[in-house]
């Protein structure tokens, strides 16, 4: 008998058919003497609607009062859920975010999980209940209800796996696993059937929008296998594990690529402590994250420097930009909202050299410019222009042997 | 200062633009210097399209399921009058039930209010708070949520007016009062400004559905000012209080009717210890709340048994009463869909006879035929043809003197 805890996404849950369809699943799973906790999301579209509708009272609606709004997606697929698993005869039982225990700090929208009191569930479980929690949510030491951010319903379900000490935490999704790249751009891409939490981690802030960043973070934290994989098929997706485990042994893993980036350059930058503070405080203060920074020093003393920012704020980027090169006497401001970061992920790349050089003859060799370049351990990114992006994607994934058979 | 509790209907808080009319009210409210605790149901219709969808599950959905799902409704207005008034520089903020401390015990569905731990509320409202509690919900003992039946905003706003020890608890709904009839049928029915809580009580259970009746044995029980008024005016509305606050010295106050009765009949019944038994526990066990019982004795030592049950239950109860029909050896089974109950109520009527004389009278005069007969101390109702009704109550309401002037 194995414990084991399912999440299911907003379009496995978007409508009743489909509660349906994942009741069957999870009862499937519990006859085969398993124990089930099962995470669920909103149905797709929810949560985004009452997001328009607190948008339609204020710009910024009150971030505690927007959680106990937003809170009720999820409480209400959890009680679909419940209700269709009573109704086909599985003892099943809703439970919200409090209800399970799921304490975080008070960022509301954005909270932290600090504790999961996991003894309730156990309780539940060891009578063999199903019990059905509602993802994304917490509730402080308060017991205000807050939400775990975008996604939020993975890190709920690893986090409750790992309280549970459950044998394995699935991730049913409408995708059937995690792709050596983006199969919509890359027909050759192939289903990677075991990755390392670091390699999925790079890929999910590259881009590769299947797990939620933070729930990587917390799988590898805790050690809590991950199983990611589609809810509308019986096949093995791709499975998230330590990297000890006997990883393929590719030197590169995987290709992302992410369009939602926008580059912003000062030119002529004075070269002098506390500049750079003064270029990104303010960006900071508008809750704009900057991803990657190069600076090419002039000779005479100057730098340009460069930056990548999410697309969707570069206006307010640039123009909190404009009033610092004034005041930093900056020469100019260039912004470019028509690029692209390509990236190439792997934990083989650690003890193989050349990976670096085989990117960018790769990139050369279809005349694709590089404008920045960004390495850490387990991964190369290049910006380039947006209307390569496919192209680089395919060359790379080829010339890195990731091209499936055909 | 007074500690005013304001309870909004689901007509109330049907649109974003409701809720911002609820918000201007709350706030005017908290200007002229009082402490505001808001109670708020579901956005009209919500609760029926998720009860509809339950439905779709399983004819019978799970209790406690259902009652998480409702839940949503007042959570989601609650949270976005919060964000409204927070919008408008009010220091608001919500709360469902159980973060009120409304403890109910475990009847999901139908559940009763146990205690509310008024403290948290106090101790927000002390430092000049707005407080919006999400009416229709609590939870009991255990951390389940439940909620309270049909119109249960009503008792938590009664409740929690109580337990606040509250000056006033004011009902806001999409009529402007109690009337001395339905004015939809009785274009001379006047608004009462004073009613009693035994009045209300007797107009709830016949038919008057302004109030829920549990709301009323509530303020009742503890004495609770009760304001009934009109979200969409200014004007006062109708004031529900102890009997001795200064009533209007009428005998009757209102005439009230339903329609959505239904008469079984067993003829021939042989009058033995413990039939009655026999006719009613099925009934009761299928949940079927009956109302009125008339018995006439036959000089053959057998009586003739009459009952009235909710209209739409009558096919059930028809089935069920064949069943016992045949094995009491009753001789028929008579069903009547087509009839009502009108009634007139009034505290006055315990100083005065003559008021049922008066009222078989009137009917009679009007060649309405009466077909059951039943008493209170400050009420009588009549069953007759639901053809008739309009013109009862009609007829009625002049003779009692209530009509109001041109």
């Amino acid at each position: 008998m194995s414990l084991i805890v399912q999440k299911y996404g907003g379009t496995s849950v978007a409508d009743l058919e489909r509660i349906h369809n994942v009741a069957k699943r999870v009862a499937k799973t519990y006859d085969q003497n398993n124990d089930v906790v099962v995470i669920l999301s909103a149905m797709a579209g929810v949560t985004d609607n009452l997001i328009d509708m607190a948008n339609t009272i204020a710009e910024s609606p009150d971030k505690r009062e927007l959680d106990v709004l937003l809170a009720t997606g999820e409480q209400t697929t959890a009680a679909l859920l419940a209700m269709t698993l009573k109704k086909m005869n599985y003892p099943a039982l809703s439970m919200l975010g409090h209800q399970a225990g799921v304490i975080t700090d008070r960022s509301y929208g954005n909270a932290r999980i600090i504790e999961i009191g996991a003894e309730y569930i156990l309780k539940l479980i060891q009578k063999r209940n199903i019990v059905v929690v509602a993802g994304f949510q917490g509730s402080d030491v308060g017991g205000n209800i807050t939400t775990l951010g975008r996604g939020g319903s993975d890190t709920s379900a690893v986090a409750i796996a790992s309280a549970l000490k459950a044998d394995i935490c699935e991730i049913y999704t409408d995708v059937d696993g995690i792709y050596t790249a983006d199969p919509n751009i890359c027909e050759k891409a192939r289903k990677i059937d075991r990755i390392s939490y670091d390699e999925m981690l790079n890929m999910a802030s590259l881009g590769a929008k299947v797990l939620q960043i933070r729930s990587v973070g917390f799988a590898k934290k805790y050690n809590v296998p991950v199983h990611v994989r589609s809810s509308f098929s019986e096949e093995e997706g791709t499975m998230v594990v330590s990297e000890d485990a006997g990883m393929e042994s590719l030197v590169v893993s995987a290709v992302t690529h992410d369009k939602n980036q926008a580059r912003i350059t000062l030119t002529k930058v004075q070269d002098r402590p506390g500049v750079a503070a003064k270029i990104f405080a303010p960006l900071a203060e508008a809750g704009i994250v900057v991803d990657m920074i190069i600076q090419n020093i002039r000779p005479e003393g100057q730098t340009d420097l460069t930056f990548t920012i999410p697309k969707a704020q570069f206006k307010t980027a640039m123009e909190i930009e404009r009033k610092v090169a004034e005041e930093i006497e900056a020469q100019d401001v260039l912004g470019d909202k028509n690029i692209a970061m390509v990236s190439v992920v792997g934990v083989g790349m650690k003890n193989h050299s050349g990976v670096a050089s085989m990117m960018f003859n790769t990139l050369a060799r279809e005349n694709i410019n590089i404008m920045m370049i960004s390495t850490s351990e387990i991964r190369i990114s290049c910006v380039i222009e947006e209307k390569y992006t496919e192209l680089a994607v395919r060359v790379l994934h080829t010339a890195f042997g990731l091209d499936k058979e055909d």
